[in-house]
């Protein structure tokens, strides 16, 4: 069995890591921390784990870590960055699910989190944990940054096009909506039910920190600096992301159905939805699962990318959890079995 | 009292009439019609209407409408082309809240609503009711073309760019939020609950009938046609539409702030929101109001104005109240004094 | 115009308060209060008051509250009490919709409320604001202690059984079903929407602070102290209460339903029900109503009572101005005019 | 591997029987059925299914379906008992999520369910399926009447109170609440999400058709008759029940929770919460669990016993895969082993 620690385990990414490595054969979670909730039992907090977890938090510690297998981080940026060096020299492998090492150029990463980076070395060395496109150094990788949950949705959705370099890659624009769960568990009264329910407004217009993740992925697809424009909406739902992205035609043809089924086909967990299909997050939910259709409507330049994601699973844990398999040489689908939940 | 008359009382926009125009202190309500709920009182169908009403649904019938001074339409398209011409005869005014009268090209409409149009001298003489573009010519329509609801928030939000031909008119995006309450009162599996909540879906991609609609306003404001790529969803949401435009600035610069606030400064019902803010739907629920922000995100050439309406309301049964307040010579805000419902 | 002041204007009742209040014809709001937004302007926090307030948040005062003609407070409990003296010696009349003057056992209070009660003569002059039992008292009342949201429910669904004497009084069952708003604005995990949506759940069963003063009230309705369930349980929706009322009738027969209709036949916010319907929270959603149906299921010896209400509305905010309406000769129902919002 | 069959599989107990079973490791879905979708794959219909089943459903033939070892009824009362006495004879084992074997009294059924019974006999061979009061039973059995959701919930809550003859059997209140989709998959008005979201209402006062399927269970485990109120509350939500029970102690003393812990120890889908905790019904969602915690507020002689399940699962697809588990001897908790979904 796999020695998992997690660290960071009272937000929705650290829950949904305990719900999603319960039924894991081939795991087990032998530590938990939460400085503010040491001592509680997991399953007190989240009855849902009751009769599955005999755990408790405890304050995180490099020694008690450093005895995992693999050490999850489900905390805010700024926190993986100071353990994660020990750790790495003591031979734990590392899977972060925060955004410590997701930017290559340090500079861009403190100018948008605004922190100083503590160990720029360790960004350089860390593979971005998208299986679809890293799959091959991630099997190899110690430190694994996972992707954002937007990021995640919208670089499926755009790599096809820019790999082939069929559209125009200096205006790109991604108009995503996310349910409320991307903003945490932490008390806010932006996130209350009385304040999102029933509504809808888009946010961080001029600017969002994974603005600059999705272009850099964009970027290395295209093998050129990319335009885009981000547009993240907050959308009266628990979970689920839709990307909605939009590109313009060099060369307006048919055949993009086809180019996306090929890129594809060997993806566990991509699925290209048959032509003329609009995908809905719900048939995703609490699945690693992304779906994704391709439109040119009114056989015009512009192409329309749906692409839908849970942000909790494919956009956290169960992506984080992906990557693990591909690490430990496990089946890349093991814990990650469940199909959506319909309805 | 103007004597109002309500053909299709049974929908949404039928019963918004109703809830809004119990508060309109120069109305009122002589007829409501249905072909299936006859002699039922509109209080047992809608009892959020006890105690204000005592009318009963009857059959639509000419002799009973040509007593009334207005006659709203809130049916289905098809059904005010078959009643307006001898309402017309008759010298009653008719704001048809559906689409029989939108679309000036008979042939365009007919291709969309997969319909002969019936009486197209009718739409020639036909104003559409945007009181925003058109306020001179409602006051003597006898017939108005009221707006669909992504038309309303689109046209809005887009208008006073094209009409300062600011941006490339070519390529203009338009990505659309809807509540459910625009899918209408009928019984269909897709707009239950179950199929809905929790779950965000684009739908329509390759063509939705406010496509046309949306271009027509747009090459008016911009005095040539216009090239639009429109993508609506649905929203877990009763009420609501959030709008998202996006569109490519000629010539980068700042003032686009005051461009918005100098056009819309006296209109009682558009409110561009201080530079910076994102605006909710549910701060227009119930309400007959527009609001809008504009973007220039990271100052790049892209310009993203954010518009949201109620659907119901300045979508649809708000507005068709404003525009017989501006035919009448009433208060513009008569009976649309509400504000929106916060939380 | 009467001078209002509202003390505590940033949660739900305060901005409901500020909703309500911009349609009422004779009154002015001069001072809004609150220590945490000294110098916001309230439409800047609440959008849907952007052009109907000008007014910003100030801190507290006892000298510029004296010039208001009369003061809400819309406060958590222990803030009133501390105020209320100074305001009372200077002549303003106040209505606090917090539970400060609820309960006349002032002992009582201090063992829910975790407090020692600083004016208990106070509490003796107040009058507890529930019109439909107090009218006659609260026209000259010079303190109004507003109902809470549960209470309110509840009682108006009891107390014709009560009055009556028809049910056994030790044997009541209240289970309450409110939205998240009666949590209020504060940012607290508890309220968050991906904790409240999709699921419910009883709370506060051991007892709720409502809990005493639903026994008054019903004791006084039925003479004799009583004995009272009462299990509140959380909905996922924003607003609305529904109260599912069980008594055992002494003596089982026909006539609850004309009770019910006479008792109330003259109260403008009670509206009992055709017999055999269900009434629905959102038939009242923003309106001050409270609907009401009785059931015998079975024939059998148990009545059931549904009665609902808007919590912000009747429960709180609505049902304090009508209150002052009363207390100040206008018509009872300035200012609440709105019907419920359905859909 | 067990052949299944499963009848209607176009509601949301069908599709949730797919969902579960396709991660069951020893089941294989052979044949599923529905009239009006003959010949489409499942997969289109329910997206959530794609990449796990390659079935498309057929019209209900008795031929193939006898070459199943069980077959699944998840039709609407009135179907199961059409085609049972064939499959019965045939040897096929049955088991019907539906109405029509759940009640002894076949008079009784058709007085409720507005039906004749065809087969009263295989009404009196048919094992009630709930598996902690019937597992000896069902492991031989050939024909299994799977509980309704409300019977599920109302009878694990009460059962440990009335077989230790603790309460007054002839007062028992069940004060339920449903999410929407057990209002099945129809299209109906009265379950658009514009109908439901944002309100509750209760619905069948005066009769529903669970009462008698509770009464029968509740009276064999008190061993008596016993009087029971039964109202059914619509809920704003998608999945769960949350009942609330009200019963009379007869004699007032602690030990409780003790006993229902005692109960349920060996239950693998019962648990008993710890004291004083409110169980939600998001912690069962999609799980086949049922949470339970017993109050006796202000040591009262009241007991109030709160029961959460998932309608769709431990109230409908789980039980009937808990039962089937349980007659072909396998691990109880096969195919049912996912958490709650929290958040």
């Amino acid at each position: 069995m796999i020695k998992v620690g997690i660290v960071g385990g009272t937000g929705y990414t650290g829950v949904e890591l305990l719900r999603l490595l319960a039924n894991h054969p081939e795991v087990e979670v032998s530590v938990i921390t939460s400085r503010s909730e040491e001592g509680m039992r997991v399953a007190d907090m989240f009855p849902n784990l009751r009769g599955h977890y005999d755990l408790a938090f405890s304050v995180p510690d490099v020694d008690t870590l450093a005895a995992c297998d693999v050490v999850f981080f489900a905390t805010p940026h700024g926190v993986a960055m100071g353990m994660a060096p020990d750790l790495i020299k003591r031979g734990v492998r590392i899977i972060d699910l925060g955004a410590d090492f997701r930017i290559k150029d340090v500079e861009l990463w403190s100018t948008w989190y605004k922190l100083d980076h503590t160990c720029p070395d360790l960004v350089e060395m860390a593979v971005y944990g998208l299986p679809e496109v890293n799959r091959d150094q991630i099997k190899n990788a110690q430190l694994i940054a996972c992707p954002g949950c937007y990021p995640t949705a919208a670089q499926l959705g755009f790599i096809p096009l820019l790999e082939n370099k069929l559209v125009d890659h200096r205006r790109l624009i991604a108009d995503c909506k996310s349910g409320v769960s991307g903003a945490g568990r932490g008390a806010s009264v932006g996130a209350l039910m009385c304040e999102t329910n029933e509504s809808m407004k888009a946010y961080g217009v001029p600017g969002h920190r994974h603005l600059p993740e999705i272009r850099q992925g964009l970027a290395l697809a295209a093998d050129r600096p990319v335009g885009l424009t981000f547009v993240p909406h907050l959308t009266p739902m628990i979970r689920g992301i839709h990307a909605t992205l939009y590109a313009m035609l060099k060369d307006p043809k048919d055949g993009l159905q086809e180019l996306y089924e090929a890129r594809y086909k060997d993806e566990p967990f991509v699925d290209v939805m048959p032509a003329g299909s609009h995908p809905e997050t719900r048939s995703v939910k609490g699945a690693n699962t992304c779906r994704i259709s391709i439109f040119r409507p009114q056989n015009d330049d512009t192409v329309v990318v749906l692409s839908v994601i849970d942000n909790l699973v494919k956009g956290a844990a169960g992506q984080a959890i992906q990557n693990m398999n591909i690490m430990f040489g496990l089946d890349e689908s093991s814990g990650l079995k469940a199909l959506g939940m319909m309805p």
